[in-house]
């Protein structure tokens, strides 16, 4: 926790910097016995590893949002399942399926146990039992296409070891989300990932070009060729379609060989507007970098704080800011991977484009220590809990047209509902997914913790935050899926005849309903 | 026609040279009194135009594949639609599928009539009477937004009238099938069409970012931001959903601004091989040009026959061929539009990648000359049909891996189900949309028609160069759609499961199955 950052918290938004609530032991955590019928249960034993144990079952009670930390500290584990099923073959998923289908268990598909939308929440619905599936012995590289580039893999390969599997063969996938590391490989298709470089290496529903997914009425085999005619596209009602249709079981990804080149740099551009003329003009000419993260006003602020914690070359940074009279603009971190021809031609149009925009180079230090820390964000928020500070991001995108629009309405709407004794919460936002239509907006908020309603604080915010997004023409999620924390607005999103078709297609694969109850479908 | 083609299949193929029956005059054309309901007629008339005469039966009664002109030809006009509507809104579309529903009328929407896969036949299924919904009084453009660079039209607007209104702003969609004359937007989106430039400009499935659909149960609105994570794609399920779901009234398409560079070029490779090889490095180092089209050995031969028609030029480029020891390779034609940095970049970056292959430069001559002439295939086939000859394509797509097993096994199944005599078909194939995964193979056929037994004869051929397309791993079609020619075999490519949650959507959205009946589902 860098002091400069906590002494900003305390000063502007009155945050105490002692937990608003100390952390319950895991062994005093109060959990009911395992509601799963003991005949249910030896069935589903000559299939796959059963566990019914507390260690197993607390960690799979929630996912990583602040209400799922929270939840933790306080010791809530209301909601944790019955018992962790262990598949380690599709066929193992098909006879869960089947088996739970007819003994009336829920199924809740567990991956990385990353989601911050409550995709992984055990959620019972009508049923007396819920069972996590947890797809971490399914973590095989089944094949590899050298000629194609692609690879197959089975869904539960987190993605560091997906990577290491690749890197062996001198190739890549290049998907990395915030939660890389603890993230499963089915996980991202299964919530319609996109990662930090997704910008140039495309979403991961790009990136799918081929799948199995066990359903309770038989396996769907999606995918042939590189691009089809040949009707709708069932791949991408799969994908994204949260564990509530199927469990996928295998998963075919393109990758790309490793790059030859890998360029991150630094920029400071006047202003937010600046920021994304700069880019939507890269995305309309197809020259965009890999990676793009534009950071508002906002956001600059809290992390020259960060940076600014007493290291000297943080300090060097505000002075050359100053003395270019760029101080108080909004950080620019562009990254070029792939052949050196492709980064040369890449890195000459931004060039053209922050010249234009009054850009300042920060040089590669700022890229590079930005790409360093990039997965580091995630740990900082037990020690921002540890002193009494709600932490917590939302997303969005829209095209260009709304984007400043949208900007303006989600941080107003955030700051107005978390405005504490007349002192604003900190409020952040960066653009880090650019199409050559519009972009994503990625908020961070900060603030002091409200003792013992920690959670109605936040939900009060998320709420005014997504009503929003819906209200100014965002996209509800642009990559965290929708899960039960979003699903009362989907119907906002593709109306209710979209809702219903979801429906439709859901009692035609599930028809005992089983699947991830209470998640995507409102 | 040119001459020397027609004397390559003479003597090659056993072609007469004279047509395989006499055209039928129109007016002797038999047929049957409309069987719409005249009080069904009366509620129609009162939301669009209803034409019941002859002519506008007769010009509905079916597409443009071989087997139509064929029907065409012998006057065979027993599936002419009952009816023609002509409805100018998307409240007037509602209304027709509301009536047709309750009055049991089966309704085919019809674009451009482009359809060489049956999409626009007018099957009654089990239904009393058939009307043809023709969209092209919806041909407005209704909205441009200069920032993030989209186009809101109406479905029936056909492809020269949407570029030259874009063109008036400066922009332009690029979505060149050959069928570009006369197709409409609207139909590209509901056959997930792929056109000329789609290597660099993007399918259509990538180019709509929202549409209206207008379904017997309601409207679905669906495309919000330039990417979402909010659950399943619905768009996706609507493109390509070829009428049977619903009427698309509205479509909201990515456009470009008009190039400043444009450059096509051509060249010739040692063998298709090779090739392949050019177009496989240039997708995987994301360095593609926009068109690209590589002809295999067939191809190339026919190809330079035509153009061997006499014309000087063609026969210096012969003499040159020779000289440089290609003759008997492969042509390929490069196309390059937009910024002049991106052109010299890609332009760069094909270079190397034909210098490694050995290919040879024809110059830019050749290039423009396949650009000028890209849309004129089409008009030459009512020639080759007077003279007795049978021409038909079919195309696929499949990984890189598999595209050489595949081009060999459907090329060979048309040789042999074509054989006449002893004597082979002229079966030429190119590549023209080329993904980093893999390609598209598109087969054009010319051989002497069976006199009476037209249909039957390539229906055979068909049959077998789709088993064969099946059983290799290939798409069942990469950009023709399904239709009522390829129905019968969707099953083998997404699963009777997969059908049947394709018939799950049709229940909720078309609960009397009026839509499109015979078409995409089997």
């Amino acid at each position: 926790m860098p002091p400069a950052l906590l002494r900003l918290l305390q000063r502007e938004t009155g945050a105490s910097g002692r937990p608003s609530r100390a952390p319950v032991a895991a062994d005093a955590v109060e959990l009911t016995d395992s509601a799963l019928p003991g005949d249910v249960r030896s069935r589903l034993a000559l299939w796959c590893g059963v566990r019914e144990d507390r260690e197993a079952r607390l960690a799979h009670a929630g996912g990583k949002s602040y209400d799922d930390l929270i939840r933790r500290r306080t010791g809530e584990a209301s909601a944790a399942p019955d018992a962790v099923l262990l598949p380690t073959s599709a066929d193992a998923v098909r006879a869960v399926l089947e088996i739970c289908s007819e003994a009336d268990v829920a199924v809740v598909p567990f991956g990385g146990g990353t989601s911050v939308v409550g995709g992984v929440e055990p959620l019972r619905g009508t049923f007396s039992a819920v069972v996590a599936l947890d797809l971490s012995g399914m973590d095989q590289l089944l094949d590899v296409d050298e000629d194609s580039l692609t690879a197959t893999f089975q869904p539960g390969v987190l993605t560091p070891r997906a990577e290491q599997l690749l890197s062996e063969r001198g190739l890549t996938l290049g998907h990395l989300p915030q939660s890389y590391e603890q993230a499963s490989l089915g996980g991202y298709a299964a919530t319609r990932s996109a990662g930090q470089a997704s910008t140039g290496h495309g979403r991961i529903d790009e990136l799918v070009v081929a799948l199995r997914c066990q359903t309770p009425s038989g396996e769907l085999v999606l995918g042939r060729g590189p691009a089809s005619a040949a009707g709708p596209d069932l791949r991408q009602l799969i994908i994204g379609s949260e564990g509530v249709f199927g469990v996928i079981t295998e998963v075919t990804v393109r990758v790309r060989r490793l790059p030859a080149e890998r360029r991150y740099q630094g920029y400071v551009l006047p202003d937010f507007a600046a920021g994304q003329r700069v880019l939507r003009r890269l995305a309309q000419e197809e020259a965009l970098p890999d990676v793009a993260r534009l950071s508002d006003d906002g956001e600059t602020r809290v992390t020259l704080t960060m940076a600014g914690g007493g290291r000297a070359k943080a300090a060097a940074l505000g002075t050359y800011l100053r003395l270019r009279r760029v101080a108080g603009g909004c950080l620019l971190v562009l990254g070029w991977e792939g052949m050196p021809s492709s980064v040369a031609f890449r890195r000459k149009a931004a060039h053209r484009a922050l010249t234009t925009e009054r850009g300042v180079s920060l040089g590669r230090s700022a890229g590079e220590a930005w790409r360093r820390g990039r997965f580091s964000g995630p740990y900082l928020r037990d020690d921002l809990l540890d002193h009494g500070i709600l932490v917590e991001t939302l997303e969005t995108a829209t095209d260009w047209h709304r984007l400043p629009q949208l900007h303006e309405a989600v941080r107003d709407a955030l700051v107005d509902t978390l405005r504490q004794d007349g002192r604003a919460p900190l409020v952040g936002c960066h653009i880090s997914h650019v199409y050559p239509t519009g972009a994503s907006l990625y908020f961070t908020v900060l603030t002091g913790a409200r003792p013992g309603a920690e959670i109605p604080q936040w939900d009060a915010a998320k709420r005014a935050a997504t009503d929003a997004i819906m209200a100014t023409g965002g996209t509800l999620t642009h990559h965290h899926a929708v899960g039960s924390v979003h699903a009362p607005w989907l119907a906002e999103e593709i109306g209710d005849l979209g809702v219903d078709v979801l429906r439709a297609v859901k009692s035609r694969l599930d028809p005992a309903g089983i699947l991830n109850p209470g998640k995507l479908l409102p």
